[in-house]
């Protein structure tokens, strides 16, 4: 405890100075952590496997020596926290996921993860003993590339994975799910059985910091932004454009070519989302996969087939079903026009989960009282936050700013911005669990 | 002989008659040619290979019991001709190829060479003994799927094959153009230096008949078209679009999507056709593979990367130029508007091959005379006549309905339809083979 003086109230100003003598500590985690699983360029923290199982051990680790209780879920997640004066009392958390993409960069989850230890870790120093548990999670398996499923650790905590998820296979190895849980500790039985290690009813409060995945904040000149709620998708992994192959010498008027249609219909959606952004609807659209058939395409054959996945996002169940409205009239008017066929295949979506307004205006209070700009920011990605929305618990996110993208490695978050947002952590951590209120005036 | 009647100089009516007369063996001709190469639902008639030899065989032996001189020169393609009274005066020349596209059609290539005979047939029933050789040519290897070269067999006959494309390897035996050609009877060694069994000065003429290779004739409703020229090109096989790839989560205004940069790519290049079409100047454009890479993309991920080709074609060199200069100049707007970067890879051309006026002139006087209604179309494929037409043969097409297209086993082209094409060529073989003059007026 910093000087030994009173602090059973710390100010504000107490609390910034916490965090921000933590970040040689800080950075040299991240270190460790980077130095842990790089490979190559990047880093990878396979989802159950060997660079997520580093991970959680560096962070028990860290807990440990700090004092935190810590345990483990039936799904391997890590519990890390510091016992309130009344452990019956709903919780206060906070967290992140530990793994990452092959060759991803080093904050994406962990900064989360460590912003939770920064919290507690200054509020241990500030000598608070706080009125509830403050948790710190570390998530099992956000990265939905490795097994093509999302949210399997939150989702497991919530007993709410369907169990189908367990037959997966990892891309890389082709195991199941269920066997990379149990090589990591978990308890797969209980996690089919939809077991929860987490209530909504026993959370009050849920927030994840995380580093921003496009560079708005950058762009906006803030350090931090204060996620407005994570969007909703409808996915067509799958679609088929059939037209017909032609000899390369068959005039315009009589083609029906699965390439320029496919190209309408993907700048027909540009078109939607520029409309949608002047409008200021947030949205996106990704045509990630785009391509002719490689067993049949050449050179001076008209395409009689492209193939494409879809995945369009927004933040409103309304505005999600207008786009999907949106995308058949599209394709209607090209099928009509080109004489070729749309085959949409299996949908796949995902509820929009808005922050909570009571949760974002305290944490909007929180950055003005400690003259942070943070800036109301739409969440482009999907995160664990959006399980705890839907879940019932009330949540919310800070963003940290980054110029270059999350999933690469060249992830460039400062440790300056990080703090500011550990910062707003705390100090919102802090006015809960320093006040009996359920929900405190600010 | 029919009838028995002088027949030194037969009329329009009586070639007409002596073509129709061979209707049955015709059908016939093409059934044995299909059954002899029928794989699956379609003809599988591979360059140099099984498929092509029973095509030539088979024809051959047709043309020696006609009493046709028959020869086969160093790149095997198979001459075969009437003697005319004068052996040493330049030839007329008709033919085309007998090779196919895997599970092709049976009547692209193979029509030109049995109307080629039903020609000199019609010649030799009506007691005609020409001015000067006729000889009906069975070309190998037009179709360049198989080795990607184009005119093997025709641009070997005028000794103009490029040395490097005899190593060249079949799509899917591996083994070199070399290896199949001496598997075929050819001498490579003969073709490699370049030697000629065609010299232009001792070549009239060459008409080439062909079924249409796009349903403008059926649209239009004319059995019969006279080809005004074979496009030339230009190619870029592998063309790349590079931007970044990026995270799902990435705003609208900082991607740099290969995918929408590619479409857009595509649209302009289709609205270039559509304002040409509508000026009258025939041209096609072609993206015949056109995808993502397939161990980089995801649905959830931002596309950095696109390959495509294209084919570019139209009938005048100046048109090209332009067209390859609108090419480059949509492509820079492109990279400007999208962020993105056009690799245009390696460059290939064809030259343009305008079919010879006076031949033209020839032609539509005999549809005429007949008539045939005879349509000026410009071929929208490749033809080995483009070979002879750099030559610097006096060279035309006849081209004859089929709804739907080549290249696939739906080809469909009628008997009648190829009886009126057939007609034309004998009358305007005769009227130039019954005529001491160079350029007969019409």
């Amino acid at each position: 405890m910093p000087g030994g003086y009173e602090v059973l109230r710390p100010t504000t100003s107490d609390m910034r100075q916490a965090v921000i003598a933590q970040k040689g500590d800080v950075a040299a985690l991240f270190e460790a952590l980077r130095a842990g699983s790089s490979i190559g360029e990047g880093v990878t923290r396979d989802t159950y496997g060997s660079g997520e199982q580093f991970a959680h051990g560096l962070i028990a680790q860290r807990a440990a020596a700090m004092g935190l209780e810590t345990h483990r879920d039936h799904a391997a997640n890590l519990f890390m926290t510091l016992a309130g004066k009344n452990r019956g009392a709903p919780r206060l958390m906070t967290g992140s996921h530990l793994d990452s993409v092959a060759n991803g960069g080093n904050f994406d989850g962990a900064a989360g993860v460590i912003a939770g230890l920064v919290a507690i870790k200054a509020l241990q120093d500030l000598g608070v003993q706080p009125t509830c548990d403050i948790t710190t999670i570390a998530i099992r398996a956000e990265e939905s590339v490795w097994f093509q499923v999302s949210y399997i650790g939150s989702r497991s905590a919530f007993g709410m994975l369907p169990p189908g998820a367990l037959e997966a296979r990892r891309v890389d190895t082709g195991r199941t799910l269920a066997e990379h849980m149990t090589d990591c500790g978990a308890s797969v039985d209980a996690v089919r059985r939809g077991e929860a290690s987490l209530q909504a009813r026993s959370i009050k409060a849920f927030v994840e910091l995380h580093i921003e995945q496009s560079p708005q904040l950058i762009d906006a000149g803030f350090p931090i932004g204060i996620g407005t709620g994570v969007p909703g998708n409808f996915r067509y992994p799958v679609v088929k454009i059939l037209g017909e192959y032609a000899h390369v010498g068959l005039a315009r008027r009589f083609r029906r070519d699965a390439v320029v249609a496919a190209s309408e219909f993907a700048m027909g959606l540009d078109e939607i989302w520029r409309a949608n952004d002047a409008a200021g609807r947030p949205m996106a659209f990704t045509i990630g996969r785009f391509h002719t058939d490689a067993k049949e395409h050449a050179l001076t054959k008209v395409a009689g087939e492209l193939s494409l996945s879809l995945d369009v996002r927004a933040y409103a169940a309304a505005h999600l079903a207008d786009l999907e409205a949106q995308v058949f009239r599209l394709a209607g008017e090209i099928e009509s026009k080109r004489g070729v066929r749309f085959e949409f295949g299996t949908r796949a979506s995902a509820e929009v989960a808005p922050s909570h307004p009571g949760l974002l205006a305290k944490l909007t209070d929180r950055a003005e009282a400690l003259g942070i700009a943070a800036l109301p920011l739409a969440s482009p990605a999907s995160h664990d936050t959006a399980t705890f929305t839907i879940a019932g618990v009330p949540s919310a996110m800070l963003f940290v700013r980054n110029a270059n993208g999350s999933h690469n490695p060249r992830e460039a978050m400062e440790i300056d911005d990080f703090l500011d947002g550990a910062s707003v952590l705390t100090n919102w951590l802090a006015a809960e669990a320093m006040s009996p209120a359920a929900s405190p005036s600010h």
